[in-house]
């Protein structure tokens, strides 16, 4: 068997159909290779980020993700999406086709390179964002290359897998047996088990939070189960968004700190007793920038490979095992009532757009299993505290906040489902990062509906920075009515400037998107936002004032 | 002295006047230390890839140039330009703004991190595609800045500084005496020259070969001179292409090995028994694909740091000394006639636009201190074989070769000489990777003309694969035409499919550039090509058909 058919093979039983990249003389042989497959799609991107930004939304639904890019020019231009991988614990197989192995033998002083003769220049760059980095030989290949894409399903994060453009076409020279999964420490896990049973059992008003792990490890649903079974409310945070259907009763709200709109949520938080967290990150957007105060001596988090309770860590548990045995207690606990979401209610007077206004028309809009991609900047924080109807993928960078993420991520996902509705929400500064993406999303036929929230500048960034008088948080203003046609579609463009206008254009693209790509341009107040952002901008007024002047966060 | 302050008064020692970037929360307090400067011009760039390549562009006019970026998301989406910069040997600072120095010392998970509390990964990352990397604080800043910068002008690579957001504003605790410059060994020179006046003695017939660091070290002129002394020719190379005057009787024209046109001067070159050459790299692009049959034991090699003669070194020789020092022998030589060059006959029939009639046009209109840059490519080859007026610049990427460089590249060219003309060359396939810096270009009224060769696809990629059937070389159509407008422009735009419509554009927008950025679409056949690649086909067939069918070179 040739490495490249090995290769294949391997992402095609990890239920990969879709591999995006760019195409580049050291890639033409994996490209070929694909070709000749027939089974496999190659997703040409407009550059190596997107395509990468595009693989990442894709393993978010689908499970895993691929990638291939050309050695040097090609990979590189993809690192901050495999950092941002990394960062968000989402797996992807990033394939690098390299030059020929005699000429990296040699030291060739080969285009691509750092013309000094080194070829493992760009696999170190990479060993430092990714959980496994390898350079693929007949030898290895039958090892490795398993290695890599177990080790990519195990920890969530990407992998890296470089091969000279030869070695595609090359026989295998050995096939190691499946590798090794770790295995939960059973001793391990009955005292983990046997410490939450008790905990539970003066438990008063336990919560769960599922976060970014249990989303990313596909148990979501699991931890939903949970809840019912124990009757105890849960609420998301900024990276688990999206984590467990929101419109169960149990569903209490968005935390996040200070900053969140639902008192009611955060007292739950902040009061429990026993916080059940499973996977959760206490990273600076989670946490409302540190603004939360939970006890710490009542948290129990179920990590991807231990548990934490309290002080106490329970190492060697996988967090699937810790799951189904996990402990229900036997109290009967009372479900909260549900408090009045943020943006339950909508604004009856149409006037100009504003926050206040449009995230409860989102929330309305929100359909049964739709994947909502949502930018870096104020929609994140807005649409973070939007209610999801079941079976909503919700795509967000919570911890890495990449803008320009969400445009090529909503590509992938449009070619990951394309039977699901795709809403993309994305801002202008940042649709001018990656702009070109639009058009593989047209060529490949994907209608998602966008919404481009146009406020004539970087507002978040207005938002958070303490010094008033900055010109560098604003950019050109584009037509982006015309930009669709620049790629040669006829797309549903629309221009909105009230609650009215954006109310029909939304009516509008649920009809035409089932042919249609939609684009809703809001155009905005640059200094408006939602209410989670105005509390952001006073916490980070008060950081600089207790730092007497020296920027505080930021 | 604050570190913000010293940093910039570094920068702007160094003739630095105008700093490439995009804005992000880790990096307001240097943007708003370069608004409080006010001598400064922060240049706001559509994203960080763009940007550096902008900053390289800008390089390789004023001879440094400068990056700002935010950490994470910002910088590593800048590592394929900042390798382009080591690479091709472009001095280029980059600066990174990090959270905070408290934040980082007590490991916070914090956004645009991996969330491992780690913050040296990303330095780590620039470890490999830098000269220097250096963490600023407020007792190292007098040490590390002045230090990375004389290292990036002493090697001509680019350097990495990450400085915390609050460190900007902190007072510098000491301040280093300037860093001292490595020196010349005198008795390295002393033997050197005296190798060189042997050689020159014997030698019939000496070539002068000026390459890429001759041009990046400022040493064109030199080379010029001593060519003219000693009534030698010159050839340049695909690095070197702009690093002497092609005008004078001395230049010979391009060599690349056996797929250059200019039989002529291939034969100068390897029938030469003294091969001066100066900072060259026999990379394959440089070499012709390893095509050259140059006799090693005759080749004199000044580089930045020591002189090869034959196989022996001598060490430790800055090459502005040896410049200084270099002995033109008591011969005198007789310059060959001049050939007559690939692009020196205009075509007469005006028929459709083809790459033998286009090229001379180009050549016709090039014009003296022009700044020409030239994409990855066909016309990366194609234009190698012109020849150049005096002072011309010329900007192209013979080692790194990323498509997308060219345009930003430009951008970064006329910022840095706004009252010289600026001529880019590039192709539709790699404009749609970073179509955004247009709108760059034309919000900070640049006027270049723009070439763009729509050949609806990687056409060289279709030369250089060995597999015909490739569909993944193609790509969307878009309405170039129209794209200008999306940006709220009214720029010069034509599309031309004939010789004659070209002759008739190029002329229009000869007079239009001095008010107006100019877009010139050519419509080529998809397969039209310079001599040059078709020569490149043959050779890659060779090797395949040598190597039996094993991809031999790509």
């Amino acid at each position: 068997m040739q490495v490249g058919e090995f290769l294949f093979e391997c992402l095609k039983n990890e239920t990969i159909t879709d591999i995006f990249g760019v195409p580049g003389d050291y890639n033409f042989s994996l490209l070929d290779q694909i070709e000749r497959d027939g089974e496999l799609n190659f997703v040409h991107c407009r550059n190596e980020l997107n395509a990468g930004y595009a693989a990442d939304g894709y393993a978010r639904v689908k499970g895993i993700g691929a990638l291939i890019t050309t050695f040097g020019v090609g990979e590189l231009s993809a690192c901050n999406a495999i950092a941002g991988a990394y960062s968000e614990s989402v797996p992807i197989i990033h394939i690098v086709g390299g030059p020929k192995a005699m000429l990296q033998t040699q030291h060739k002083l080969m285009h691509h390179t750092l013309l000094d003769g080194n070829f493992d220049t760009f696999k170190k760059v990479y060993e430092q964002i990714t959980a496994y980095a390898a350079a693929i030989t007949p030898e290895n290949a039958g090892v490795e290359i398993p290695n890599a894409i177990a080790k990519a399903r195990e920890t969530k994060k990407p992998v890296y897998l470089t091969i000279p453009t030869d070695v595609v076409n090359a026989t295998m020279t050995s096939r190691a047996e499946n590798p090794q999964r770790k295995k939960t420490d059973k001793a391990s896990l009955k005292e983990a088990v046997r410490m939450i049973s008790t905990r539970l059992q003066t438990a008063e008003r336990p919560i769960i939070l599922p976060d970014v792990y249990a989303m990313h490890y596909g148990l979501g649903e699991r931890v939903e189960e949970l809840a019912q079974k124990m009757n105890v409310p849960f609420v998301t945070m900024m990276m688990g968004k999206g984590a467990c259907d929101e419109s169960l009763p149990n569903y209490a709200g968005f935390y996040c700190g200070q900053l969140g709109s639902n008192e009611a949520a955060r007292q739950l938080v902040e009061h429990s007793d026993c916080v059940l967290a499973f996977g959760a990150v206490w990273n600076d957007y989670n946490t409302g920038l540190f603004t939360d105060t939970i006890d710490p001596l009542a948290v129990i988090n179920v990590m991807p490979n231990y548990v934490q309770i309290g002080k106490t860590m329970y190492p060697n548990i996988i967090i699937d095992d810790m799951i189904d045995a996990f402990p229900t207690g036997d109290h009967s606990w009372t479900l909260p009532q549900q408090p009045v979401f943020p943006f339950d209610h909508q604004k009856t007077d149409d006037g100009t757009l504003s926050a206040d206004g449009y995230y409860p028309q989102f929330q309305t809009m929100f359909q049964k299993r739709d994947i909502v991609v949502t930018e870096s900047g104020t929609f994140a924080w807005g649409l973070a505290e939007t209610r999801l109807k079941k079976g909503v993928t919700y795509i967000t960078q919570g911890g890495w906040g990449a803008i320009g993420y969400a445009l090529p991520a909503a590509f992938g996902a449009c070619v990951a489902a394309p039977n699901r509705r795709v809403l993309l929400f994305t801002g202008e500064g940042s649709m001018q990062m990656n702009v070109q993406e639009l058009s593989s999303m047209l060529e490949y036929g994907c209608k998602p509906i966008i919404f481009v929230l146009n406020n004539k500048g970087y507002t978040i960034e207005k938002y958070i920075n303490t010094v008033k008088s900055t010109v560098y948080n604003n950019f050109p203003d584009w037509d982006y009515y015309q930009l669709l046609r620049v790629f040669r579609h006829e797309p549903f463009t629309v221009q909105v400037s009230s609650e009215s206008e954006l109310r029909e254009a939304i009516a509008e693209s649920e009809k035409k998107c089932l042919a249609q790509l939609c684009l809703i341009e809001m155009i905005a107040d640059p200094m408006d936002v939602p209410q989670i952002i105005h509390r952001m901008h006073e916490q980070v007024m008060k950081m600089e004032h207790k730092h007497q002047g020296l920027r505080a966060f930021f």
